[in-house]
């Protein structure tokens, strides 16, 4: 790491170096203010520590690319009005869309992390073709992408979620037993039905993906250690360490839903018995909860009404849904008191399912930890629900992509940024 | 990091700010010279991108501080002999020391991380006082010390290693149930046992240590995620992702002997039952071996001497010993699996106990990983017995102690560096 700063200074005597330092300090002063919030270009040079000529060259060239805007904000009774500096939405966007069982979910955010558009339609949840999926997947894109682009915004990545093991540098699915996908070519399938051979365009799973928006959500500026859990009929991990998505050597890590918790137990999607997905996964919960002709189990239902018919059931005290919830609460502390040993997270975020299911889920599992766990309770994990449910990873895709524009801002210029006036910052 | 490195620059025109400059570029020579060995002026000028100028006077300061020595070296039969600068042994050294079930291991190294001395002694492999453990402890750190500094070396600092939760901001072991230790100051006992107010010293978990070792152990330069096994009579993980240790929020993670993985088991040392050092620990094997009065589960007998007769008896086919081996070689491969679900190490190494008995353990593990494991195995993780055995942890506590050094070359000067020619780097 140090070498590599090293470098960076020994080659700014070159141009190619004068431009790599110029990339790295436009980028310093996009991530700092995404960071740090509007403010003066003074203030971005102290804090920065680089010179004020510097940064109004930057924030200039970052406005000329659409990617800052300037404007005047009241700094209070006493203060005058100052010309703050700060990223400005409306003109790029990023997508991230997620197959899943029972649902699609698309996000498209703003350069301010802000939702410019979203779609969320229920599925089927079930093992579904590739070739089904992916083109309805695409549909959605597409229509966002078109009314976006319409009012004059600039796609700039899209990132495909999907609930299995993915190799990133391929952009395959090796293996998503619930969906019944295997060695998929999702990048190269989603390019073709975008029919934009230039748009950068990812695959991650949306477990890792679902963490990475819980680590941007509102109050979560402090958290560097975070478990999520997702829950639909499979149940996956991802895992933040010390402030970075914990990958592993081949980037299968938080494949937490195999995890043989019940060597006799039921099949799993995987062929094994007793993954922890058996137990904890959705169909466990439904299959618990009522009988193989209630609606609540037909798998080409809504997912989410579904699940607001088991809430109804729940608050009304029906002893069978509340019984099965119990069983799915022990089972969901078996697998979190795994998780909590070996990680140690500040905090346990409960996405998808278990996020809907959160009342009747948190507060048993919070009770269960100390009992799970070595370390000493006092100071223990947090447990919370996700605010963002079903949405997490599809915002987590577009979050990624959004990197594409804070690594390297001269990736991207807009053409209409000089036709746009440059308004105060929202 | 980026606004940090940019600060550093931001204040290269203060007198603090060339200081902290100056430290930099020291750290960065010794750093090099570390990862890439000994090499001349020049070429640490090219690589790290310093002006050959600045390099003559950082490695002149280093030759000052009895850091790093210069000396000729043939560069082959064409080649001049030329000037070579190297990380320089036998001035300032570090020690690690460890308490465990059965035995006290001391290592000492030198800024070339070579094993300047060490001391291996058996315990008794039950619950012992602090009040016991510790002094006999520091007399062995004092007693390598001595001698060390009898011959003109200098303690920079000192690493103890114990099993069990620790509490690195305090010096406190919060809980080691196998050692009987709970809130244990061991880092005020053992500054009063060594009587150097000055002198470094840490505490950390004896696993997380024996990571480090393991890292830094010949042929490891390219592996980056790595999962260690202790096994005594407890059994402990040390977790390496993506190059860095895995510590959680509180510095707990890795807790792996206390998942829960037969819920009906055997009661353990920390309370409940069935977690997994209960089934994959020393005590469970030799259980499984031999009857209660046989001498290899005497714990007041040598644990080294102990397994070498177990080993014995293996290698002779007694059929008791195979059986208990082969159900200790399941029960470590239902925790290696639920790691290598995790964290999708590129290598997991057995150390500790299991270390020793690799010859019946390794291979066992090796075939059953795929069952065990959702990840397509053509791309596994491997599996390899470590060759520090019951010295790793000791070891890499010497190692992290040498960071004080490393991270800061301006810590120590040695008054008797001038004293001592600079011979030729061995």
């Amino acid at each position: 790491m140090m070498v590599r700063d090293r470098s960076l200074l020994a080659d700014a005597g070159t141009s190619a170096g004068l431009l790599a330092v110029r990339r790295h300090n436009l980028a310093l002063v996009m991530s700092h203010l995404r960071a740090a919030g509007a403010r003066s270009r003074a203030t971005i040079a102290a804090e920065t520590g680089l010179n004020k000529a510097t940064v109004s060259s930057l924030v200039a060239e970052l406005v000329e690319r659409g990617l800052v805007a300037e404007g005047e904000t009241e700094r209070g009774a006493v203060g005058r009005p100052s010309q703050h500096v700060d990223l400005r939405g409306g003109t790029f966007f990023t997508v991230g869309a997620e197959v899943n069982l029972g649902y699609l979910s698309v996000v498209a955010l703003d350069v301010r992390s802000e939702v410019v558009a979203e779609r969320w339609v229920p599925l089927e949840a079930g093992p579904l073709d590739a070739d089904v999926a992916l083109p309805r997947l695409a549909t959605l894109v597409l229509e966002i992408v078109a009314s976006l682009t319409a009012a004059g915004g600039e796609l700039v990545g899209v990132t495909v979620a999907v609930p299995g093991l993915v190799e990133r540098s391929t952009g395959r699915v090796l293996r998503a037993p619930n969906l019944g996908w295997a060695q998929t070519p999702v990048v190269e399938q989603m390019r073709a039905l975008l029919d934009d051979p230039a748009c950068p365009l990812l695959l991650d799973n949306e477990a890792n993906l679902a963490a990475r928006a819980e680590v941007d959500a509102p109050g979560r500026a402090d958290v560097a250690d975070l478990v999520l859990l997702t829950g639909v009929v499979g149940v996956g991990a991802g895992v933040v360490a010390a402030g970075r998505l914990l990958r592993g050597v081949r980037g299968f890590a938080g494949e937490v839903g195999h995890l043989q918790v019940d060597p006799g137990g039921r099949r799993c999607g995987c062929g094994r018995r007793g993954c922890w997905e058996t137990v904890a996964g959705l169909d466990a919960l439904l299959s618990g909860a009522a009988d193989a002709d209630d609606p609540v189990r037909d798998p080409t239902l809504d997912l989410v009404a579904r699940l607001a018919t088991l809430i109804a059931r729940a608050e009304a005290g029906d002893r069978r849904t509340l019984d099965a919830l119990d069983r799915t609460a022990d089972w969901l502390g078996t697998g979190a008191g795994f998780l909590v040993n070996l990680f140690d997270p500040g905090l346990l975020v409960l996405g998808g399912y278990f996020a809907l299911l959160g009342p009747w889920l948190a507060e048993p599992l919070r009770r269960s930890l100390p009992d799970r766990v070595f370390a000493p309770q006092p100071a223990g994990c947090r447990v919370e629900s996700s605010a963002l449910g079903f949405t997490a990873a599809a915002r987590g895709g577009a979050l990624e992509a959004l990197t594409w524009i804070f690594d390297d801002p001269t990736a991207v210029t807009s053409p209409r940024a000089g036709a746009v006036p440059a308004g105060a910052p929202a």
